[in-house]
């Protein structure tokens, strides 16, 4: 068992809140899950993971050493260790593109968020953040587990295997604002670039460009804030129809 | 020269972007500015900053130690040290309400959020976090400087003094969706929880609760969503009035 690195074939769920999801949503994949010596979670959920391993023949163990090794927190008590599985994206669905994400912490947060407004597709445009990094998994509390993503070499790479998904972006001298766009049935991408820079002005010229209304008090909104507030416009957009 | 604890008279703007942003709202406030020698910034910038430090006779030295001392990341190149002010928040306003606000980097980002939103007053309830602390005036990106900030013992302390603000709370249970809030005039506080525990049920007694839906796979969205969220739809309530 070594520290996750890019490329790795397994990652892990550090600590109570992602390993529940894991166990939840995708207990295929789930090779064992590691106790610590010092958990210190209720009984039902101790049980309840605990439950789910003789169910399933999921192999667990307590070693105070390898949760020292593979987490880096010390507030870590369990830990799962799953199967990074190839994945694509769901055609008939509208889809989250993240051109060059850099933060781990931010991806994470990204997840939950569109996840709440029943997005459950992402594609990612490299170079970006590796999404199975434990900080990104845990930064999602697990939401990961729930969402279907693909790497993407280029946007066009992107845009050939989707060429009906209508294409919104996000740029903050975008042409629409969003109250004004009206979505033709349940399927389109909406693009967002990264954190420091933003979506080069060459996108442009790729379907309709949005920006979101604010002060001139501020350069730009923070991507997560970025993605929240047009996440949660499509969702009451999809709600209304 | 000590690093920053609370309670402190001055408090420091570690990196180029929050000096500019405290030199351009708040120069009466800076004690001196202080350089790295690996200052490598463009020149614009550079001239920026000490043609200011020259026309407001603001002292101004090249310290290596003390930007070691004070900051904790490699890539600080200035240093702005500036003396805490006494703040009060403007009555003929809408308020921000932040109860128990416990993440640094997330404190900064909403404070970043809601002036974009046009909000420039944001009342925090203790026990909470120092928003003076450079990690917040960091990730708020110097938007700190172009805020009124107080914080307050209880929500009730806070309530007594501007008792002619209508209250909505955001809650996970909340009876109102913001679509359907009809504002009456300007004045008003939008009131948020913790980012662990949210508010608690007694907050349901307090003026018009609102809840931002999301789906079911998630627990709650994070609280600088839900806060971006919030406040960029009464940005619009307010712009359309």
């Amino acid at each position: 068992m070594k520290k996750y690195t890019k490329g790795n074939d397994v990652s892990y769920t550090l600590g109570v809140f992602p390993t529940i999801e894991l166990i939840k949503n995708k207990p295929n994949l789930i090779e064992k899950i590691i106790f610590s010596t010092k958990l210190d979670i209720s009984e039902n959920v101790r049980n309840e993971i605990l439950d789910f391993c003789h169910k399933h023949s999921v192999k667990y163990e307590i070693d105070d050493k390898i949760i020292n090794k593979l987490s880096d927190k010390d507030n870590c008590y369990v830990i799962g260790v799953y199967r990074i599985e190839k994945m694509s994206l769901d055609k008939n669905e509208p889809h989250i593109v993240l051109v060059n994400p850099s933060n781990m912490g931010n991806l994470g947060t990204i997840i939950r968020t569109v996840l709440g407004f029943d997005f459950k597709n992402i594609a990612i445009i490299n170079p970006a953040v590796d999404i199975n990094n434990p900080k990104v998994v845990r930064a999602s509390m697990g939401a990961l587990f729930n969402i279907n993503y693909k790497y993407y070499d280029s946007f066009e790479q992107y845009k050939s295997e989707y060429p009906n998904h209508p294409i919104y972006t996000f740029m903050l001298n975008g042409d629409n604002e969003i109250k004004d766009i009206e979505i033709n049935g349940g399927i389109y991408s909406l693009v967002f670039g990264n954190e420091a820079s933003g979506l080069s002005a060459d996108y442009m010229d790729e379907g309709k460009s949005i920006v979101i209304e604010h002060t001139k008090n501020i350069d730009s909104l923070n991507l997560t804030v970025a993605v929240g507030v047009a996440t949660y416009e499509f969702f009451n957009k999809m709600r209304n129809k």
